[in-house]
Order: C-alpha cells, then sequence, then structure tokens
C-alpha cells in the first residue's frame, strides 16, 4: 500500500473510532490507563531493549549526548510515564460536564456542555514520553488519537502503542483509538496535514522549524507555540533577594525549555544595585550574559547584545539584561520582541504590579514568581498537552478541558420561533 | 500605492490600533456605540442616498429582486442597525471578566482574565448592515475590525464607516480600529489573508463557496460554517400537534436561513398518523417534499429523494423526508449526512431524549424545539457575529465572548519551582 493510502485508511479508522472512545464511561477510561500503568510495568524490559536498538542506531548516526538523553528510556524515565498515565486516570473526566445552563423568558433551557474535539494528531520529535503522555490526555478527553513520532524513536514508539493496543483489546476497545503513523518523509506527512474531513486539531511539539512547516502545510486547525522568549521585569521597588531568587530558577534551573526567562529588564531605580548582584549570581551559575549599553557602564565587562539577542530564545545558560526607565518601557519592550508565552513582573508595588498583569497580554503573566510556573500541572490542570501561544481555543498550557469542545443543548417544551 | 501595500498598511494600522481598542472602559465603549446609534439616525437620508446608487447599479448589472432587498437600506433596515447598535452597548463587556480563581499548595493565585483576541477580519456579502454588527461586536469586545464586504454594497458600507469614523474621531479614538477594505480583487483579499503577522482571526459569512475559498487562502484562523443541513426527528412517542408545529416553523419561516429545517426524520412507530397529517401541512404551505421508498408506500404522490438530496442545504421551500425504524438509525443519518450545525428531536420519551442530547454532536442540540433557536439572540447571548461549526474556539452562535481569549494570570509571592 502506498504511503498516503496507508495515512488516509489510518484518519478513517481514527474518525470511526473517534465516535466510540466520546462515549466511553470514565470508569471504563480510567481502568484502561490503570491498566496500561501496570502493563508498562510489568513489560519494562522488552520495552528498554527496543529503546536500546534506537539508542544505539542513534548513536551510530552521530547524535549528541544530550539529544540521545532525550530518547534514552531509563527506568526513572518509565516510571514517569507510569506516574503520568496513573495521573492522568486519576484527573476529572471532562467529557459530559454542564458547564453554565439558563433559562430564556420563553422557557427554553439552555446549557453548555463539554464534548470531546473528535480525532487530535500529534506531531512530535525524539521524547518517546510524548507517545504515552498524548496518548493518555486524548483517550481520557474522549477523542481518537494518531501519533507521529520521531524516526528517532520509532522502536521505542512502536513498543509502547503495542502495550497500549493489547489493554484497549483486552477491554474491547478498538485500536483505532490511538495510531501510531508509520514511519513516512515528510512529504508524506504533509498529505496528512490535509485530511481535514478526518483529523480536527493538530499539536506539534517540537522546535520552531518542525512547527513552522507544520503551520504551513496544513488544512486543519494547529495550536502551538512557535518559541518562548520569556521576560522578567525587576521593578524598582522589587525585593532585590527575591528578584535575584526568581531570575536564578527561571534561568538556571531548566534553561532548555520554552518556559525558561530569556530577557532580564532592570528598571533603572534599581539597578545600580540590583544589577551587580544578579550579574555575580548569574557568573556563579556560569550563565552568559549580554547586556545593553547601560548595563555596561555599572559593570563594564559586561559582553554587548546585540539588536539580534533581544528576539532570541536560547534555550541554553545565556541571558539579555536591558536597563528600562519605566515599567511601561518594559512592557513595550516584550510587546515588541516578546513571543506571548510567558512574562513576570517582580515588584512591591500595587499598581505596577496590577497594570504589568492587565497590559501584558501573554499567555501567563505572573507577579513575583517565577515563569518556570508556566506549566500544565504546576498551574493545577493536573497534565498538559502543550502550551499555546495562540489565543484561539486555547491560551497558556493546554489541559484535559482544552482538548474539549462546548456545544449547545436545548431543553424545550414546543417552542417555536415567532421572529 | 498598490492594492498589496494599501491592505499591509491597513493591517499594520489595525494591530497598532488593537492595543489602544482593547484597553478601552467599557463607559467609553458603550457611548460610542450609542452615539453611532445617534449618528445613523441623523444622517439617514444622506446614508439612503449612498445606498440608493449601490441599489440602482446592481438593478442595472441584473442582480434578482431578493438579492436587491439584502442589499436595500430601508427605514426598518436602517432602523434594525440603530437598535442593534443600542444593543451591544447594553451588553455586559467581557474584557477583564475573571473566569475562575484558584489557590495552589504553594500559595500562587491562579486565574483566567478575558482578553481581546486583536485583530478580527471579516469577510461578507451584500448585506450592509453586517457592517454595523460586525464591527459593533468587535469594538464592544475590544478588538479592531477589518471589514471586507461585497463590492454590490460598496458605497453603502462606505457611508456607514464614514459615520462610524466620525464618532471615533469625535472621541479621540483612531480610525484603524475600524477599517473596511477598498475594493479589491478575489486575488488582493488572498494576499490579505496571508497576514498572520496582524490578523489573529478570520470570519467569513456568506456562501459556502465564499467560505471554501477563505478557508482554502487563509494563513490565519478561520472560524466558519459551511452550511445548515439541519434535521428534525420525530420519535414515535412524539406529541403530533407539537411536531407539527415545530416542523412547519423550522422550514416555512425563513426558509433561506442556516438553521432552518432541510431534512425530517419519522420513526415508523408514528409515520401512519404523523406522516400524511405533515405533508397536507407542508404542501399548504408550498413545501416541495422529497420522500424515501418507504414514505412513498403510506403516501403515493411523493416525489423521491435521491442520495444526493440527504446532503443538501436547500435553502428554499423544499424539505426531505425519511422513515427510520429507530432513534439510533436517526443519530446515525445526522452523523452521516448532516453538518453538525443543528439538529433536533421530538419526542415525549425521556430516555430518547437524552440520549439524542448526548450522542448528536451538533453545535446546538434541542428537544422538542424549533431548529431555528440556533441563534445568539435567542439563546440568550444578545447578539451574533456568526455560527460555528468547527469545535475548536467556539461551537455554535458566537457572541462578544466568542471574540475574546483567557490569559492566565499569576499572584505570587516570590516562589520558585523546585522540580
Amino acid at each position: 500500500m502506498e504511503n498516503s493510502e496507508t495515512l488516509l485508511a489510518l484518519a478513517e479508522a481514527a474518525r470511526n473510532a473517534a465516535s466510540l472512545v466520546s462515549s466511553l464511561s470514565t470508569g471504563v477510561k480510567d481502568a484502561v490507563l490503570d491498566q496500561m500503568a501496570h502493563e508498562l510495568h510489568t513489560r519494562r524490559e522488552c520495552l528498554k531493549e527496543e529503546n536500546k536498538k534506537d539508542v544505539q542506531q542513534a548513536e551510530q548516526q552521530g547524535m549528541s549526548v544530550s539529544m540521545r538523553d532525550r530518547l534514552s528510556l531509563s527506568d526513572t524515565a518509565i516510571n514517569a510515564m507510569i506516574k503520568a498515565l496513573k495521573q492522568v486516570s486519576s484527573l476529572k473526566d471532562p467529557v459530559g460536564e454542564v458547564v453554565r445552563m439558563w433559562r430564556r423568558p420563553n422557557n427554553l433551557l439552555v446549557g453548555k456542555v463539554r464534548i470531546p474535539i473528535g480525532v487530535i494528531g500529534i506531531i512530535y520529535e525524539s521524547r518517546p514520553n510524548v507517545t504515552v503522555d498524548a496518548a493518555s490526555l486524548c483517550f481520557k478527553s474522549g477523542n481518537a488519537v494518531i501519533l507521529k513520532g520521531g524516526k528517532e524513536a520509532f522502536r521505542s514508539n512502536q513498543a509502547l502503542v503495542a502495550i497500549m493496543h493489547d489493554v484497549l483489546n483486552k477491554n474491547g476497545i478498538p485500536e483505532a483509538v490511538i495510531q501510531l503513523v508509520p514511519l513516512v518523509e515528510r512529504e508524506t506527512l504533509y498529505a496528512l496535514l490535509s485530511l481535514d474531513t478526518y483529523i480536527d486539531l493538530i499539536i506539534p511539539r517540537g522546535g520552531e522549524d518542525l512547527i513552522r512547516a507544520v503551520v504551513e502545510h496544513s488544512k486543519i486547525p494547529v495550536i502551538k507555540h512557535y518559541k518562548g522568549v520569556c521576560h522578567i521585569f525587576v521593578d524598582a521597588s522589587a525585593d532585590q533577594a527575591m528578584a535575584e531568587s526568581i531570575v536564578l530558577n527561571a534561568k538556571v534551573q531548566r534553561p532548555g525549555v520554552c518556559n525558561a526567562v530569556e530577557t532580564l529588564l532592570i528598571h533603572e531605580g534599581c539597578a545600580a544595585t540590583f544589577l551587580p548582584l544578579m550579574v555575580s549570581s548569574l557568573r556563579a551559575h556560569h550563565v552568559e550574559i549580554r547586556a545593553c549599553g547601560r548595563c555596561r557602564t555599572l559593570v563594564h565587562d559586561l559582553q554587548e547584545a546585540t539588536e539580534e539577542d533581544w528576539y532570541r530564545e536560547y534555550l541554553d545558560l545565556i541571558i539579555s539584561v536591558k536597563i528600562v526607565a519605566t515599567p511601561e518601557e518594559a512592557i513595550a519592550h516584550i510587546e515588541h520582541y516578546g513571543s506571548m508565552h510567558t512574562d513576570a513582573i517582580i515588584t512591591r508595588d500595587y499598581g505596577n504590579a496590577q497594570a504589568f498583569l492587565q497590559k501584558v497580554n501573554s499567555s501567563v503573566v505572573l507577579v513575583n514568581a517565577s515563569t518556570r510556573f508556566n506549566d500544565g500541572s504546576e498551574l493545577g490542570l493536573g497534565a498538559e498537552i502543550g502550551i499555546s501561544t495562540t489565543k484561539l481555543h486555547a491560551f497558556g498550557p493546554m489541559g484535559l478541558e482544552e482538548l474539549t469542545a462546548l456545544k449547545y443543548v436545548v431543553y424545550g417544551s414546543g417552542q417555536i420561533r415567532e421572529g
């Protein structure tokens, strides 16, 4: 069978399975997720075996150590997947929730009810844990899912999906509810992105290049974020010890993630004391600093930031630093150079805090807290399938609710429309 | 200036104005809308003058009488626009609403706050009232709007926008908040649909051809419905007088609209009595009936429906009628032939009502009420900018809330992330 025919058959099967998975009871879904967690534990040796082949091949092909780390399924990584499955099982089922209900003057009772979206395509790169995370979130929210992982992780993904299929089979649920796309070239993947009759939503997870390619070629709605150029603005009135601790956390705890801070904006009113303090603290953690001209008059040996640097998501131990004259200048900088991902103010000033929260329209805006909190679990959604910086449908971390839609239900007693 | 440069300048101006309109107070916005209503009344003669030129040109170009009716701005039509402006002014401002707020174990206070989407493009056909409706809804919800109306109504739309601009000017608000696209060919319009850096959302309103062309060419997210193939299923237990009244209302009150019924499904348990009753009632209202084979054994002179008919949105005094053996068959028919727009069941059976509401995943699902109630005003949203049959972002009638997004705000006290 041709690749594009395979994809079409796969998408049709997903569409057909969507109606079934949408009507599974919470009890059945939770039992299936718990059994998947159990099977993952039982079959971990065979899983590690398959993963080893992926890792060995990656090694032969010269993949970097850090990339191979992401690919590798250690016991810790498998335990994390098991924990994630159990956690999704414990989350509240969003399907069927009546969000609101009201009565009209003509006595019609109108409600909004949560339903699954239908068929969701997840396109991701080398990390095999996404396979289990995405499948479990889509399953719990009553959606059929089509998984397209990276070719480096193909054997690992196959092994994971085989385990999930066995559990589905045991429970009499069609395998088409969770499907893995066979290895295809990028051109064939684009064919998948044109199947808008069968697939309702695409969520790409990975580098900016992958995401741009998906958006460019998709006829299906895409929810995505390209990058996280996150800012922290340290206001004149900030508690400087708090500011230091938050900036450090946001930069060095996990520099390679999208909610790490990339640019530090400092109010001129506190720069003379805060900048030297922060510079020495960052340097102690091996962070490279790229600074504006004003910074360099305060701390002479700082490297100069280029115009380009203000747009950059370093994903590394590098930070841009700029002194601003007012909170308004900080907000304007964020609007111009930011990516609507995550931005924070550190302040003791009530008015500046409120103005920042109101005027900065990023998906998550924080006062006196680390940008690293832009995360589904941290904000209380239980888990997340990704972060959206598109304002439509979902903005910020996407949990189970964001994998659903709301339909209107109307209870009448014979009403007809007059005008 | 080239057309595509004009469009780019226009889109840039909208993006720049979006931030301003997003922060206008409710009082200012409502005052502006009330003044627009007043100006529309004061300047109605000059408006009718401009509209007359559009109508005369349409007449010369051989436009049908019904199309010219839609184009024509009678006093009744102008009064309706004035009323709509006042109504939008009276609606609750969605911007700034704190939808939910919760506290995390680490004492972070997390909330979701409603913000405008940004810049919205409305692409529509000949009805000039859309100009005022769309502009007022986008303005009240804090969005900048780009209006692209039909060329038949260009002078009328220009006159309407000129009135709105005068009011904006008087209030010191930039005109770029509400802009009308100058006359351009379709190819140039497609250039507008590629400006995803400046425009956040496109809402096309019009025939299926226009909407498909927009979806095909847009890089910007589009919220739309292609068509409304709405069904009414009359269950065996239905109150037949109620069923007759609802079917008649849904078919004949305004046959040319998307929430009019197109297909009637009748349970075999009541078909012998209900079908002849309904046929004579529909015929008395000049409705042409296209029926399945089983119907034709009960009422011999019915025309046979083709397979194609079950997919059709007649938008006319025509209805397809089919007898089904079970509610499940009705639901399966709706899933196969329907358009996820509006579907109703008429029944006295509690279980069948609940099953229909649960299993039919159309944007509006009704029990014992006319499909004509799928409308923003009728369902209590106050007004609507359109109806979505895409499950993402909005599903069903879209009011002010659906023209907004939700951002996360986080109030901290120095929290950093541990793991």
